[in-house]
């Protein structure tokens, strides 16, 4: 398992869904640097579930508890370790013995030969995005002080298409997105997601989706490349989040189809600064930061945890047995990684800042 | 800068476009590993420019010079280090006051104010790929002595697509597509792709593509969730390769418009084993290995580099400028990332086998 | 702040000597190994403080609260945490605006500004230890299942010495001397070394020691040289721990004044097997564990926490002044160390036994 | 293997005895930093075999070849390689079957069953270090115009001692400690150093030794504790210099004998600054820098290569038998390991300061 990740600001996740508690250890903060609390609260609120009738059922108050690092709403030097305690799980409803189609439970069972505790999706549960949205709160506000924002809206539930970011992005609906279950740049989109959200859920089925998300204020030249370039280092966080399946930067998949004349951004002055005029790049050349606001999708698998009845196996019997799933699922997770992913993008880029001011050392 | 990647066994990378030499370290090999440097050639000849005549002009003979860790055919135990010469550079074609759109050119002034070696890309240029290649060679030779095998085709070039690997993906066809600069599954997208590429060259532009690559026999259960699962490792690699702009496992953005119904993979027995009957995932769940083949689609941008026009600006003059790209370029770069991101996955796999491996002591 | 070690066993220290909680995460441990708690607790109280009358009269508990990867008795495969609560903190005895000498008080100063939470020692605190000793003891687990055992005594208190370990070392003793507060090998030691320590608490004064560390039963060719050879690796954890200022393997300094043919250890056919038959090397040559025992001595400085009059300065007013530490103290850190080295070995001999079976993975 | 370290500036080590180069990766310069290479050249002459009648017959000219990373007297952006050849190996000189005593050919039998490359000592030779000292000698020119300082001197060779530096340190001789082959504080020591050398040459033996190094200028507050405070980074690289066996910081192992109020050094304002008054801690508490120098001892075994006959075993027979050392060595390693030392310092002071730059993108 590999639950730590970036080099100045190291986060180490732990937990599973159904023990005592989840959390994190966000490493590498100087002491003194103000954190608003009650901003975290406020972040994990949007992914919580319990909080819309769209959700699971699952209620979890999500309340973060701050065990070091952290006082009279400052960081205190050390490293900051919290948790989220777990309470509302239902361990009797997961059988062990008939792995989940497309859930971890088979790998797992390859691979620690049925040891692990796999109740509640254990360490591969969707409820570990939790403390990564905590964490990535603290960052997004130290991001938001050097004017570097993140948003995010729904691009895609199911069939149903909101319409893509404007160039430039238009940063200034950031927080109403940000106050919104559903965040959507037309609003008419936002009433059909909702119904096919509940049509999957009467269906006792789940619905894929994509989020298109986007960072502006980052400065040109940004990134580690080759290995923690933009994209590199993007990616490895956003893979990370279960359920996504595909990543795409600026016009990505679509790239494929064009020529070099019509995929190219040309560049020109803008306000005293040569900048690229276009973004079909989504941001990043080079794995470096182009100036232009970085802009990528996350394209997200339907939640595997359907309660319609599917082909599955006995472990012990080793032969072909039907599984129902029981348990209180998101009939679509999509809404809910909006937050995730930003949260995400904050802990990555906050890194790479951290690299750049770290080459001031050499000169 | 982060040249270096992997754990147990770890790579880095070093060397630029207009440089000396570019190269490699591989370290973690231990002694007595028998390596077929023939192979390894063969490997890099796949890449090389200079050998089609859909590719660059450059001509770089790329051949390898073992500088240590290698000897009488077998790993030596120390860290394996080789160059290749930079023999066909043409400095003179590299404009530094004039950005290339979509290359690193800008980001790179404003990293570096200028200073950095960008001649033919410098550190940025798809040339970095060639030691790839060569160390993905060696990691290949070590997986397929355990069954695991990758191979790779051009699904698409432009608006030219072939057909996608079936399910199960037919591996028996590796060392065809292989032997071909333009591997195909559908002998007739072919020429049609060739075609697309001649017509790209001769208008002075370029064209991009999507390369599908699958890897079998890959047992289950591997991989390091959350931040080293086989999509987030995976794809921190292949990001790193230029021209990368979207990664998609298995179904990928489909599956975005998909009912859980119809997205998961069943399980079933097959063989006294219990295993995937459909691979919508693409081989993962959770970050983990499922038994079934490891696919993914990686799309590439056009080559930025065109004869054509473009807008780009004068650094020194801080003005809006013309820019005619000189030099040697790809009209498609597709067919040559090939054995490239083949050889990426190979070493990424492989570092996966050894944390599995690593975890032997524990018991 | 580093406070992340170990590459297939990742441990994350994490916690401020007056925060809410001390604890760690140790990651890598797969499912389904056994760890007995009542053995960390026992471990724990070897080194906590109010169990001996020569010690702090702080006074903790320090019991551990699992908070994740444990189940029933066993490794439930996602990253262990566990915290260990502060509760008997007097913030009042630390003055911020004298820093204490020979204490981080300074440096921190420089470092923050004077913004971290320094109270007790902040992040710096002895208590740091304390989830080192928890972890180890699980790393320690699992080593005695494959046969490596560790011990401890204390070779030295101010000018009372002990006699060192024999060759081979008589581990048969080592639970006999993880029992006692005042472990040594020569009885007549342990009296004298109890009145050194008294009379350092009665001139409210404090006293250095040194620890001789030996681990018996690594196999030969362990370690990563060159920069997580044995010694390497040891060095960067021992040197983590407060006080040790000084480090030596094997014969140590006294080998600087040999000549070849006395400092080396002659091989000899031993049950079969070639072994060194003298052990001046201590257990190590070029990175590798040789076979013999591992033994190292680690040698700690008084504790600087003093009650007499000391010259330091007002870090408000920049000028000289008196300062007298107010709290509770160890006259004598030295016996409290010896379980905290202990654990330290463990984790790292661990983590090199890990990376000696992932390379399994190549051949 | 782990050949590589340090995050911000990450070193690459690669190479063996008798392969056909050896060479080093530095991994993190920007593009712009002034090198100047004919002081790396420098730095590598005095550690250079041949060039000294006390050293070893070996004549290597050790000359570096740049592969990347530099141009024109500048960094150029990417990471920097260079190659030493390696011209003048007797490999017949090498009994793979018969271990030399305290050398890694036994332990590295065992790791890799005899299939190492281990002539000169494979990639545990000494030769090794010339790497380190070409790369270290890059990152003092940095750390110089940032007013820091390494110097080092011979402290002891076998029982004839040079007195410690003074403090404050005299960095006024490290210019002429630099120039000597035996560089030295107390003159008179040197004709006897050297006559002890000639003795343990004349007499087919070796002779071990300590060196004292200091630096000067590095800020307070620096360091990454705990697991790369300033005490465990600098050990990690230190004791990866073969033959290094004990590292003591400030008064090191007397610190063991002495009370709290011998041992503090006190706090005094120092030109408007608040300072350690003494520095029998050896410039760091807590793992951060102190103000006052860093100082350190490293002591060296001696060379384990000796002449005379020693007892061995065979190999292939598996029984005990005689072995005579073949080859050219040095009856005293600790002169040529000064410049290792103070270049090994240098990288990884040099990665401090990156990190404790890299904060400033927290505030």
């Amino acid at each position: 398992m590999s639950n730590s990740i970036g080099q100045a600001l190291r986060f180490t996740l732990f937990g599973e869904s159904h023990g005592p508690a989840i959390g994190a250890v966000l490493d590498g903060l100087p002491a003194g640097i103000a954190i608003d609390l009650a901003a975290v609260q406020a972040q994990l609120d949007r992914r919580r579930p319990g909080g819309n009738a769209l959700a699971t059922k699952r209620d979890e108050s999500d309340t973060v508890e701050i065990v070091s690092g952290w006082r009279e709403g400052m960081s205190s030097g050390g490293p900051l370790c919290f948790l989220i305690r777990n309470s509302d799980a239902h361990s009797s409803d997961y059988n062990a013995d008939r792995p989940r189609p497309s859930h971890a439970d088979l790998a797992s069972w390859y691979r620690d030969g049925g040891k692990a505790d796999m109740r509640g999706g254990g360490r591969f549960s969707g409820r570990l995005t939790a403390p990564v949205v905590a964490a990535g709160s603290i960052a997004r506000q130290i991001l938001l002080r050097r004017g570097i924002e993140i948003g995010a809206h729904l691009l895609r539930i199911g069939d149903i298409e909101d319409r893509p970011f404007g160039e430039p992005v238009e940063a200034q609906r950031f927080g109403a997105l940000a106050a919104s279950y559903l965040p959507v740049l037309d609003e008419d989109a936002r009433a059909r997601m909702q119904e096919r959200i509940e049509a999957a859920r009467a269906s006792m089925d789940s619905v894929g989706g994509a989020i298109e998300l986007a960072c502006v204020g980052m400065p040109a030249g940004y990134g580690e490349p080759p290995f923690d370039g933009v994209e590199s280092a993007l990616s490895r966080w956003i893979f990370a989040v279960p359920g996504v399946k595909a990543l795409e930067f600026g016009a990505g998949t679509r790239l494929a189809r064009m020529k070099g004349s019509e995929a190219n951004d040309p560049i020109a002055m803008a306000e005293g600064k040569p900048l690229p005029a276009a973004n079909r790049s989504g941001g990043a050349n080079g794995g470096l930061s182009s100036g232009a606001a970085i802009r990528l999708t996350a394209s997200m698998r339907p939640t595997p945890s359907i309660s319609v009845a599917q082909r599955s196996v006995s472990l012990s019997a080793l032969s072909d047995a039907e599984l129902v799933v029981k348990g209180r699922h998101d009939p679509c997770i999509v809404p809910r990684a909006v937050p995730v992913l930003e949260a995400a993008c904050a802990l990555c880029l906050l890194d790479l800042a951290a690299a750049f001011e770290g080459r001031k050392a050499f000169s």
